[in-house]
């Protein structure tokens, strides 16, 4: 009797968790042992945590257990956090012990990157996850509260410096511009003596996005008080704030009590760790999704790395193209057990919305420019559907956006 | 034509609105000018701070907007903080003008009082007002999430010490009790990792209760994992924690991310300074509540000393006896204006109920002792009577406890 092979996920992020659905779904019963390796007993929701770190939605809101959504007959779901990934000698290294495999998918999403911008990665916080975010909020707020009863008023306290003009960074934006003015009437603080910056060293905002809707954007956020410094790059980090570079030799210091970081995202540290070959810990994977030179290794999510032939750029890390992966790898992994060929990976683009807080965003979906309102609704129907992929009709109902207008 | 007299209150809190609010139904039309001077635009209910500070009412939701409760035909209401009271020259400074009057109220309500123990003003928190205890709720939730992203936990930042075993210290612990594994769940800490200690100097919980009400309290905050050092004073207090002396020459020092004194109150500094004697900042007022040797000055609330003689003690400083005293100040001014004699203020104390947190209680009401359930009851209808009497049914619709089971 053939023993059954063993596939082993690392991470339930949205291309992990899509990878196990859809195993769960594809391969006959008892074809696979299938172990889901996660940090933690829950999934996040990484495209919402802005809003959790902003404070427009509770981190509870933003996770949900990873045993709601898998099959526990058919996965064996183990919390532990990957150490190290040997690829040689196919095995997988937690703090809960080692595990081997036949077929791995390392799902391990994205880090923070600073660049090697000198007191960024002590003094800027990161919206990196769950905990990251939440601690942003209390902090933003412990501030207030702290302005509000110091008796000698540091008004620097108020100020937030948001280091970054693209996606994360505009709608953790446009998430501040609808949380201020809640921030301030909760604790008694006057509007005007709130600033929220955001300082980016390209010459423009979102780019890669379509110049009227950046306008767009730009012209939102302002409006609802928020400030820009572009092309002006971050080159120091102090406990006090940031120094920004103005032009040649001339600089300025913003005094801040908070500096979120939202300008770089790199892949994971412990896959730039191990045998296979990595860029800003990203692998630039085959058009099957495997790893060049490891044929029962999987990538999926922000640590893979694909170019758009089109473009010649590579595909931004989004949700959706994570998700899409998932159910790629999962078709491949049967495919491989069968003894038949793996199929090619093809994005299916269907648009990108860039929310600019509550009720108003930007984008472009199924070809079409979208903006306000109906953007808005675009984006949260987006969410919901990410949430049905995974979860089916019941989890949209449990962890859904149904505020819409 | 003769001038009509002027009435100043000083003070928006149960004693000063109490006041405002039977001026306004004992004074004929015209019959004087009625001048509300109070620090903030709303009154908050001091009685329900310890809720606030410990995260289990919204700050928003212990206060309500004085415009919405007082008649603003008949009284004045100024925004300004009390600087200096004159009552030779019969006027007030503010930082918002000078006031005079032929009538004045003083309500200034409490201040904490450190005993002069070292450290205490500079390093411990007090429920104060709204913005001090919505300090102490951000305080404690910024210390729970901090822990939960250090990577080096220092699990000493999840210590919270409540100074006073008194009855704001009591009730303060029953809302952490209930506060606690909220906290643990939201920011991801284990609930043994958290300790709240209850210091007191002297060698009882709740002096002046029944000791079978104070054994019921102790041992339901106990069982929620409360713990209790009596007996014990706090000698020091120190950033990273408190001091307290456990015997002649023997030591324990607590090290506590949140400290909280609770162990007493005195009256207003600015009435301290004023021509007025006073004992801790509170005046032993007449039997009509007027302050001795200034026959147009009444006092009401926590800055009034009364001896009750009975106990040959003072009554302690409670919302129900400040409106009472309102309600007497407001008839004799009434009295004074007409020529007639001033009443004798009767204290008609109903009963005192310690809330032990959400669902439980301790306390006599009408003479019988009451716990548990039942308790906690007659604990929200005394809130709302309370509103009832400042605002009626309306304010107690908005602002009224209903959470009864």
């Amino acid at each position: 009797m053939l023993k059954r092979p063993s596939i082993l996920v690392l991470g339930a992020g949205y291309g992990g968790l899509m990878t196990i659905v859809n195993l769960q779904k594809v391969l006959g019963t008892d074809a696979a042992d299938i172990t889901l390796i996660n940090k933690n007993e829950y999934h996040y929701e990484s495209t919402w945590l802005h809003e959790a770190a902003a404070g427009t939605m509770l981190p509870e809101e933003v996770r949900y257990d990873i045993q709601e959504v898998i099959d526990s007959v058919k996965t064996r779901f183990v919390q532990a956090t990957v150490e190290e990934i040997d690829v040689v000698g196919k095995r997988v290294l937690t703090d809960n012990g080692e595990y081997t495999y036949d077929y791995l998918v390392i799902g391990l999403g994205f880090e923070g990157e600073t660049f090697g911008i000198e007191g960024l990665d002590k003094y800027a916080l990161s919206i990196a996850n769950v905990k990251a975010a939440r601690y942003i909020r209390e902090h933003i707020e412990y501030q207030f509260a702290t302005w509000s009863t110091e008796p000698i008023k540091d008004d620097s306290r108020l100020t937030i410096v948001v280091g970054g003009a693209g996606f994360t960074g505009i709608e953790f934006l446009g998430e501040l511009a609808n949380r201020v003015p809640e921030l301030c009437k909760e604790f008694d603080v006057p509007r005007e003596k709130v600033r929220v910056i955001c300082v980016e060293a390209a010459p423009m905002v979102l780019p890669g996005f379509d110049p009227e809707l950046v306008n767009y954007a730009v012209g939102h956020l302002e409006a609802k008080g928020i400030e820009f410094s572009i092309g002006t790059p971050v080159v120091e980090a102090t406990p006090e704030g940031v120094k920004i570079k103005k032009a040649d030799d001339q600089f300025e210091f913003i005094k801040a009590g908070t500096v979120v970081w939202a300008a770089g995202v790199r892949g994971s540290s412990v896959l730039e760790a191990s045998q296979i070959e990595s860029m800003r810990a990203r692998v630039k994977v085959e058009k099957d999704l495997r790893a060049p030179g490891f044929p029962d290794v999987f990538i999926v999510g922000d640590c893979a790395l694909m170019i758009n032939e089109e473009t010649n750029r590579p595909y931004p890390p989004t949700a959706q193209i994570a998700m899409q992966q998932g159910e790629t790898i999962a078709k491949n992994i049967n495919a491989l057990i069968k003894g038949e060929d793996t199929a090619t990976f093809v994005p299916d683009l269907k648009g990108t919305v860039c929310s600019l807080g509550e009720d108003d965003a930007i984008g472009v979906v199924f070809g079409k420019k979208v903006t306000g309102k109906r953007a808005s609704f675009m984006k949260k129907m987006i969410d919901n559907r990410a949430l049905f992929m995974v979860g089916g009709a019941k989890l949209v109902m449990k962890k859904g956006k149904f505020n819409v207008i």
